[in-house]
């Protein structure tokens, strides 16, 4: 990728994102209407700097960090234009409309959109070939993943220059090839969301107990091996094909609640903010986004010094980094 | 927790308990009828004492583990007794019926049932007030969750004191209040696992495109802050009832596949064991399963060194065993 990269729309995702670029010495030019961009983006590149020195990673050449008056503005001469505007297609089309009429004919569009397929976001914008869906997990400055995923107009040239760019930052991509609402990550994350807030509306746990049966329990193993190397395992001697015939049928009783969604009533929101708050309202959000990063930070030197997953990203970012 | 520990059953999961007992200086006796257990405990015992190593825990005083003819011979005089038959009521209520006959009156009797109900479990046993589920996670002598469940029958005093026989072994028990089918765990893991299968069913993506999805994503969120902890810091400023007015409603678009199952046809069961095949194949189960340990051995030490979630249970792990 040459030249510098614009963010479009620079809240938390946004902010990180401008971060994880600078970081790595490369130039970056926001666009955001909110007058508090600065302050926002000045609060996330504290934390990811934060967080690079708990990586131990040296910052040689950082980038510089530029607020544009308009897009047009941010996204002139451009080699690569993330979009992170609010998580709806009225609001993010005209945003993409304006960033390709104004970015180099060629530049790679990308859209942190976290749900949205790419065709339904593409078709109205100039060289819709060049757009993509790169959707990236908070904090972007610390998780490696960002799923891409192409429209039904994307050039298969485009996705290998945005997978490109994101590796040249040290992340993991991994291309969605089938294009579906959600993709891969968060629809996983939809399924336990929504059994969650079931477990919290039918009195069975609290938020604090939910958290503490994944960080205590499978989270251990999620963060290293995931689902499918994990049950693998567990079918012993008899393999992933023994697991399946044994355990699959368990989801034909069923145990979850397939059907429906609570309704999040006022009631039920309130009961999920003030577990939470029993949980952790006694730290601020600072506070907790900070020890989010430094366990995160922890957590992939250990893995790094195993030579494993997501520590030997942080390995070539450290070779990247010098 | 007075006398020797009975393990009955002692497959993957009895084998790991029999070794978390032993590795904390109490002595086990195990009932199995399979002729092989002498060889699963040993190597079992081995993966263990391998991840105590790298835990750095002294082992100063191991129990032993011996294997007794029979259920009764396990079972006399126990101080607390751990069922981990398969997985099956017409296999697991006879097992108890035993136990509980051969057992002292007042023991606790835990099953570790992933999915059973207690109370459809302890009706017919000597004494089913002192019933209860204590429901771990493999690698049992590595995580410390359990979760402990009652059933209408169970008394209060022996739920308390089966919370205390799993903290002097170092566990984090979680108390299940309301006995549902599957519990905490297993139902988040449950709606995982069916969305999984229809991702893998549809082609969308293999198993290792899912497991990075999770290693290299939300797997390193998890492991140190679960998900509604996770989510209050995503909301920002506005916190928890924020981020649910905000994102709750997706889960009624619906992106995930709600109402059914994909089939387990021959075919899935074989095109995902071939594609865990192509992941891992080339590593054999023993590896996997010594990566899996030294993976979460590493990040429970991360976390110590943070005073934070599951590495607080391995402080007072190291403080317990001196």
């Amino acid at each position: 990728m040459e030249g510098h990269v614009a963010v479009v729309g620079a809240g938390v995702i946004g902010s990180a994102w401008a971060s994880r670029f600078a970081l790595h010495g490369i130039d970056v030019k926001v666009s955001d209407p909110d007058p508090d961009v600065q302050r926002i983006i000045g609060e996330v590149l504290d934390n990811a700097r934060a967080a690079w020195g708990e990586l131990g990673l040296a910052v040689t050449n950082e980038g510089t960090i530029s607020i544009a008056g308009s897009i047009e503005e941010a996204v002139a001469g451009a080699g690569h234009v993330q979009e992170s505007a609010p998580e709806n297609p009225t609001v993010k089309i005209p945003v993409l409309e304006a960033i390709a009429a104004a970015c180099p004919a060629d530049t790679v569009i990308a859209s942190s959109t976290s749900g949205i397929k790419p065709s339904d976001l593409q078709p109205s914008i100039d060289n819709p070939g060049r757009f993509v869906v790169g959707h990236p997990y908070n904090p972007v400055y610390l998780l490696p993943l960002v799923e891409v995923v192409g429209g039904k107009m994307t050039d298969a040239a485009a996705l290998h220059r945005a997978m490109a760019t994101y590796t040249e930052i040290s992340m993991k991509p991994v291309h969605v090839r089938v294009e579906i609402d959600a993709f891969i990550g968060d629809r996983l994350l939809e399924a336990v969301w929504r059994e969650a807030l079931w477990l919290v509306n039918d009195g069975v746990a609290t938020t604090e107990e939910i958290d503490d049966v994944i960080r205590y329990g499978f989270g251990l193993r999620w963060a290293q091996m995931g689902l499918f190397e994990t049950y693998r395992i567990a079918g012993g001697e008899g393999g992933m094909a023994h697991f399946i015939r044994q355990f699959g049928p368990c989801l034909q009783w069923p145990w979850t609640k397939l059907v429906d969604v609570p309704e999040l009533t006022e009631e039920l929101v309130q009961t999920i903010a003030d577990q939470s708050d029993a949980q952790s309202g006694h730290h601020d959000l600072r506070e907790l986004e900070r020890m989010r990063d430094t366990n995160v930070a922890a957590i992939l030197r250990a893995l790094e010094a195993n030579d494993w997953g997501a520590g030997r990203t942080l390995k070539e970012q450290r070779e990247r980094l010098g």
